[in-house]
């Protein structure tokens, strides 16, 4: 059993990750969703172990203490982070396991683990990223403002990613994620192994007889 | 129309190189096989302009000092390159054109192509690339031994190659090839324009109005 591949998932407010990630868990069975854990206060319909693991802030930074989070950030004034054990076990059953988190916390998994696969999700353009933020229908304008203005700083960190996926067709998206993965399987970094062995078969029998 | 991906495929000699473009070629229609240019003799059944453009030294060494090769190299007294031209004019045509070359050649490519895509390919085991050396019935046991020496000095190279591909089922490694170029042409750096463009207009919106 190989060991899965840890992949992370960025991309602007409304650039449909979410869609993209229920669709991907649906085609295939070697995905697995990490859920990240949080001090916010559950939203609507929202259900504990689904969208994320609700704790208090103490609870937090015992798990902070612990290093029992592979990262975590402050944003508006509530912890969110990536509990390490559920990560490190679906790895090990050989998942290939999805982080949907932000830059920063992207720059820090990174740090830990260098082998992480990094994508950035956009929407075809800023024009349908504007059209996308308002079609939810649930932001005010300077919401919305405040969406595109965190767009904008996020659109910064875009080379960091390894690959960039332009949502403008779900099934497409869904195939060429799928496609991104399969080929990092194949990385020389993520076969250092079997590199290795070979090198030392080869070595042996061109010294040999 | 986008611009073609830049492919250096090396590997073992007794890998299957040979076979694997063959088969890539004839099912996928986006590739395109780079000629290389020689100064050795042609040997029986291979055709000028179909395995190699053979020329003479002084040819050759007229197309080093015109810059018409993006690498060379000398190797058992003999010259190989890649003439620049048809590589440019296939790439204009959105083709992506495959380089079969060895590990020097692919280090000079990068210095000029740094997004050049490497792959390497490989028998499953030393002990099946032995088996295939010898399998050719037509090499000397003092000839298998070179070639195995050989083998084991490309072995060291193989981490500056971004892809393994384990050649042990023909059909197989031929979709693994295609999907990694596929993923390739999702990558940010070689998406620099679109990322640009986006950042500006995200940019424009999130000050505007």
């Amino acid at each position: 059993m190989n060991r899965g591949i840890l992949i992370v998932l960025s991309g602007f407010s409304g650039a449909g990750k979410g869609t993209l990630m229920k669709e991907l868990m649906k085609t295939y069975d070697n995905y697995a969703l990490s859920v990240s854990m949080t001090t916010r206060s559950p939203r609507q319909g929202e259900i504990n172990g689904r969208e994320y693991f609700f704790s208090t802030r103490e609870t937090f930074e015992e798990k902070i203490a612990q290093n029992g989070l592979i990262e975590y950030a402050e944003y508006c004034g509530n912890y969110y982070g990536t509990p390490r054990d559920y990560v490190e076990e679906q790895l090990a059953k050989g998942k290939d396991v999805i982080l949907e988190i932000e830059i920063q916390g992207m720059r820090k998994v990174k740090q830990m683990f260098p082998e992480v696969l990094a994508l950035f999700v956009t929407p075809p353009s800023a024009a349908e990223l504007e059209r996308r933020l308002r079609g939810r229908g649930t932001e005010t304008e300077d919401a919305i403002k405040k969406r595109l203005m965190r767009a904008a700083g996020e659109a910064d960190g875009v080379e960091d990613y390894e690959y960039i996926i332009i949502n403008d067709d779900l099934q497409a998206c869904v195939a060429q994620i799928h496609g991104i993965v399969q080929a990092a399987k194949l990385s020389t970094m993520r076969n250092a192994a079997f590199i290795k062995n070979i090198r030392k078969e080869i070595g042996d029998l061109s010294k040999g007889e």
